[in-house]
């Protein structure tokens, strides 16, 4: 048994950033445009889907973000998954504000910016935002997708680095 | 350039399933104690950090759900990140309610059932749960958490079956 067994020790932000040293997560970037017409967007860690009937898609933003005033009620927003070779705009969107479009991106349904490289690009519409301290949760109304037919190795963020996907240990039965 | 440059030909529940056979989660198992104080749990895909400051946690469940009335305000959760080693626990927690636990449990804080041969368990409040259609996105405060020293290799769900990590291809700079 591990020297851990019923010792609870860890408290706080220190138990959160223990805990999440431990888990995986898929990682996406999300576009969308500002008031002026401007493309936005940014990476995240904390895409899910929030079930199929409706089709809803969750993930969370800080309210401080740059993008937040954009993501609101009614805002079409763009998702889109990577792979190894889309690694860079990951790591673009993450990044540098002013630097996160270079003219490589397209305008999609609606106008968002889509990277049209990408595996799968799935277009939504914020149907609603529920603000918890300065943190929200965003959920989509899943409009549109395109994908590529055969899915692609994912990308996958764990203890501050991207990783690609490991070897299949079981079928979900 | 792809062929699917454009072409947003899905819609609805197929755009939703053909963009996450795309994406890669985390894999986590969630405990709790149901009004009568028998263990209840389940599998999650859809565990993510809600910010550090205060530390919270989210995560999706149904509300059709045999644990959802069970995870309302206030409720003490346990969340389990997994590895290899501990993929049976996702596979049981996913599996026939009745077969869930079978003794192998420990009673953590407050009662909470926790498999302490996890990677990291941590404990947390339910601090709101908001409903979406026929789902729900619960929102915890984390209370305290225990984990092991080196993080181990985490559990990733990816097209349906459990997987390992793959090779690291960028540390976040």
């Amino acid at each position: 048994m591990s020297s851990k067994n019923q010792e609870f020790d860890l408290s706080g932000t220190e138990a959160l950033k223990a805990v999440f040293r431990n888990h995986a997560s898929g990682i996406a970037i999300i576009t969308a445009l500002d008031s002026e017409g401007n493309p936005i967007g940014f990476t995240a860690s904390s895409v899910t889907s929030l079930g199929s009937n409706p089709p809803l898609v969750s993930f969370n933003i800080a309210q401080g973000s740059s993008s937040y005033p954009f993501i609101g009620k009614g805002a079409k927003v763009a998702l889109h998954t990577l792979d190894a070779t889309t690694l860079h705009l990951a790591q673009r969107l993450a990044g540098d504000r002013s630097e996160r479009f270079d003219g490589s991106e397209s305008k999609g349904p609606f106008g968002v910016p889509v990277f049209c490289e990408c595996p799968a690009i799935l277009i939504g519409e914020v149907r609603e935002r529920f603000e918890v301290a300065s943190n929200a949760v965003v959920v989509m109304d899943v409009l549109m997708a395109t994908a590529d037919e055969i899915p692609v190795a994912p990308l996958i963020y764990f203890q501050r680095g991207y990783h690609g996907i490991g070897e299949r240990l079981a079928d979900n039965s």
